[in-house]
């Protein structure tokens, strides 16, 4: 999982790194269209996606604003799955949901390493040598507080939700920061809500609506989503990350 | 096959679950890119992607706009190949192509099943139990009727033919729904066709005009194009998919 | 390596090509985003993988405007990698950059071909043979002269470079022809030159200017490059492929 998008050497050069470490590697992309420098829509989609793979999995995640600064290059375990990223927030939504002990190394930087091309120099062969067997304990010194993700917390105001726009998908469906399990009470199915000046029916697909009509709904990563069938959100509402909208009961 | 891009978690965490279920499989992307909710352009690259394929391939095609309502999720075997995909005409392609027997089964969808992500929960996992050695029976009960694709024909009126706009590819090259099998006598070798209110000579390769200049070609597919050398025939002729054209000998 | 984008079957069925020549084959994309035709772009990209590949790989690259003329189509060897590519300068800076001897032989293009899909019906069969254990120069006739890629060379006169835009990355980073080896004298660290009309500091990353800033500075690919922290030179700058562009010290 990267921010490098696909249209440059970067991602090559990156699993011709880890293949020469393991040859034997088997390798998954996750995503590498992150928006440019978005820690935050990384550590979502890693979030999101780590579940589903299986145990033992290496991520290599770089979404690194602050490459070739002092801020850590790190390897650590969680839930029986390593991690391989910058120490900028970005495994904190996966942390959180896989809960229980974190452990965490802070990984050397050569002399040699390229000032803008960590990626290469310092993550790819760190979980390159993982693939490989190493143990996360050899990769370097213990680290015991990671840089906590910033994140603006959804605010319920008696009948009105207050929430931040996460981002909009490659649909332009957009995902607003309200778990499910902290608004399941508030919504209903059939039911209908002002989001901003419009009215829109929370639902359960997007066939209970008509085309081009908005639908709010729990999406597939049980977050609130406001969605338009066979359309785009995105183009529709005009919302892009870090808005705040308030949606009430109507 | 997706349409479902590659900026979001949504393939990876496909590929986690294949994994999940078949951890030797071993996976192959035919594009994500397939323009959203666009089931005939999934199924025309499905359809010219598979014979590629070594048999017993199993392809995991996913578009589809009725995601969580009751169209049929199905796995079906035909010409030796594998598919799991949605009913909705994905299929109709690829199966007169390979032509023979079809037979298909109608997949369970899961009470916990997200109403917006089968893929994950519904397609994938059918997949993964493909690809670790259930049989095509053992996933559902037998399908006799699947869903057509619906499709506007090539017309011949005595010199004159009116052709579908397929889509544009990624150079811009636009296909148009007419098989070499159907227009093959029509079309010659160096002749000049008049196309909409413009005149295009129709070739064998883009190196035959200058740059800049269109030509008609039999595509790699097997189908009609209108191509620019060097240059995008979507931008300078402004059709788009589904455009009706008529073209006619000079 | 492609410039046929990731919307279309084209990939896919190179890979379902290679994979029917040799079942057990290991594929790692490179890039498929490469400016449509854009020969430069492709040597350079490739130039900058292959050296961090382990040694045996073969690569596949098809960036082919002259696809379906008389351009030859050639397999060759050099540094102990193997390349299957059009002879049309795309071999040009990674041939110079591993340096040694450079075999080639000349690939035969069946009768059956597409004019326009020489990826699916030469390129990938002969990599394919490759990767099952085939020799080089049993794939066809040896080749003496390759085709030599085009290059407007950086040129010092006195206090002043000046250099050609080789394109943006995905960031948005304006890379340019100037190698480190060539400039290093030239460019001081935290020292001002004036580039065009702005005046811009020579830096190590891109954390040591103020967001939204300019910098110049060697990148991970030891070329010249001038960046925008977390925004996108391109934009700011205008500057595009084959521009020309002065920097001088101030």
């Amino acid at each position: 999982l990267t921010d490098f998008g696909l249209s440059d050497h970067y991602v090559g050069v990156m699993k011709g790194v880890l293949l020469t470490h393991c040859p034997e590697v088997r390798l998954i992309d996750i995503t590498h269209q992150i928006q440019p420098q978005s820690v935050l829509q990384g550590a979502f989609c890693l979030s999101q996606a780590v579940p589903h793979f299986p145990p033992s999995t290496i991520f290599l995640a770089v979404v690194d604003p602050g490459v070739g600064t002092l801020r850590k290059a790190i390897a650590a375990e969680a839930g029986g799955y390593r991690f391989v990223l910058p120490d900028n927030g970005l495994l904190g939504m996966v942390s959180e949901r896989l809960g229980g002990e974190l452990r965490a190394v802070s990984l050397a930087v050569p002399e040699s390493a390229s000032g803008t091309f960590h990626g290469r120099d310092v993550f790819a062969p760190a979980a390159g040598r993982l693939a490989a067997g190493c143990a996360l304990e050899d990769l370097g010194e213990r680290v015991e507080e990671l840089i906590r993700l910033e994140r603006r917390q959804p605010h319920l105001n008696d009948t009105r939700w207050s929430v931040s726009v996460l981002f909009a998908d490659h649909f332009g469906n957009i995902c607003l920061d309200l778990e499910k399990s902290l608004g399941e009470s508030f919504f209903q199915l059939d039911a209908k809500y002002k989001v901003g000046e419009s009215v829109v029916t929370f639902g359960h697909t997007f066939g209970q609506v008509a085309r081009g009509e908005s639908l709010l709904l729990w999406n597939s990563s049980n977050y609130l989503e406001l969605a338009v069938r066979e359309g785009s959100a995105e183009k529709l509402w005009g919302l892009s990350s870090g808005s705040r909208i308030v949606i009430e009961k109507v």
